[in-house]
């Protein structure tokens, strides 16, 4: 069975995984009779309240246990996982994993990501396996292979400022609509804009499942 | 445009909503061209750490800003709600159904729903609109309607225990698989076991899709 890492940034797109993209992309990957592998950092994190979209003051709450409410209580901690465990990797976006998995969100092209996360990104690459990313996941990915002066190819939709980091930090950006999605064939990258451009739930689904698709056609097409 | 409303009870399968069934009814009525009016109620409740499943002692989150997280701040206390402002309700399941929308969860069925709530519940009933239960939503439901001695049909899929407390509470309990639902025409009740028998979310996400397009067919037949 192919197995198919998901890398959790927390629950809840201010301060961790944007919901809808980490169940629509769990959704596509048992359709197409893949297994998730989902798993997230150990780190407490700040909270933000999702009602008012304001910072919730003194409020701490651990990534690996928020993110398995959305795993429903089967993860792992990234830690432990290695790139002999998993047939490809996919981000789903929210500002967890621009916040948590990277200090994007308050560093911009300066930022650097969690370690354990730069390390599974490297090895996957490394091996030639699939990493796809969705909505801002872009720009984690973006400072680990431009932090290694990797030539490659990403989208994060097309919003100029994110997109101008990004190229920023060794990426090249191509801009791409909601409903498709951005294939770097060299480096078995896979990206779509999903909630950086969706006005609903069914724009960000509709290039979600297109780039679930091309992910598993190329873990197929190496096998 | 169809309003559908959907009350969710919090974030999270062990304290709250389950997070795949409320996306998979998000994503459907979105694909239908229906707008979701996601809604919960104002209290504080109890946390279960998802990683463990135990309890997490001393902490309580309010419902209403923990449900905003799958709403993406787009939510409303449902104490505001009224009848007319949607066409049909739908529950999705998760404990928090039976343990923050009502206490059937420590109770069973000597139960007794949250006041607004049952208040929407019957409203809805009383208009002949439409009203949906996912996985144990329909012992929420049963309180109600059972307590007002209304003759009614539900399913929570074939768990003989749960079954026998929706019959107490005064429900003709009908037994479902997974992939299917049931419908009660006189009462416009319609309910799919999803995750109280699910083995994975794509054989949740088949009953929820098909129970929605029945909610939403309901609903054209009345117009």
């Amino acid at each position: 069975m192919i197995k198919v890492g998901v890398i959790l940034s927390g629950c809840g797109v201010y301060d961790g995984s944007e919901i809808h993209e980490a169940v629509i992309t769990l959704l596509a990957l048992d359709r197409a009779g893949a297994e998730a592998v989902c798993m997230a950092p150990n780190i407490d994190v700040a909270v933000v309240n999702h009602l008012t979209g304001k910072p919730a003051e003194g409020e701490t709450r651990n990534v690996l246990v928020e993110s398995a409410r959305i795993a429903r209580g089967k993860i792992r901690d990234i830690a432990e996982v290695k790139v002999a465990d998993v047939d490809a990797l996919v981000f789903p976006g929210g500002f967890g994993a621009a916040k948590n998995l990277c200090n994007f969100a308050v560093k911009g092209s300066d930022c650097a990501a969690h370690p354990e996360v730069a390390r599974l990104v490297r090895e996957i690459v490394a091996a030639k396996k699939p990493l796809a990313a969705i909505c801002i996941a872009p720009a984690l990915i973006s400072s680990i292979l431009g932090n290694d002066k990797l030539a490659h190819k990403l989208t994060i939709g097309s919003d100029k400022d994110t997109a101008a980091a990004l190229t920023k930090m060794g990426t090249e950006h191509i801009a791409c609509p909601v409903s498709n999605f951005v294939v770097d064939p060299l480096n078995k990258l896979i990206s779509t804009p999903a909630y950086m451009l969706a006005g609903s739930i069914r724009e960000a689904a509709e290039g979600i499942e297109k780039m679930i698709e091309e992910v598993l056609k190329m873990i197929g097409n190496k096998r």
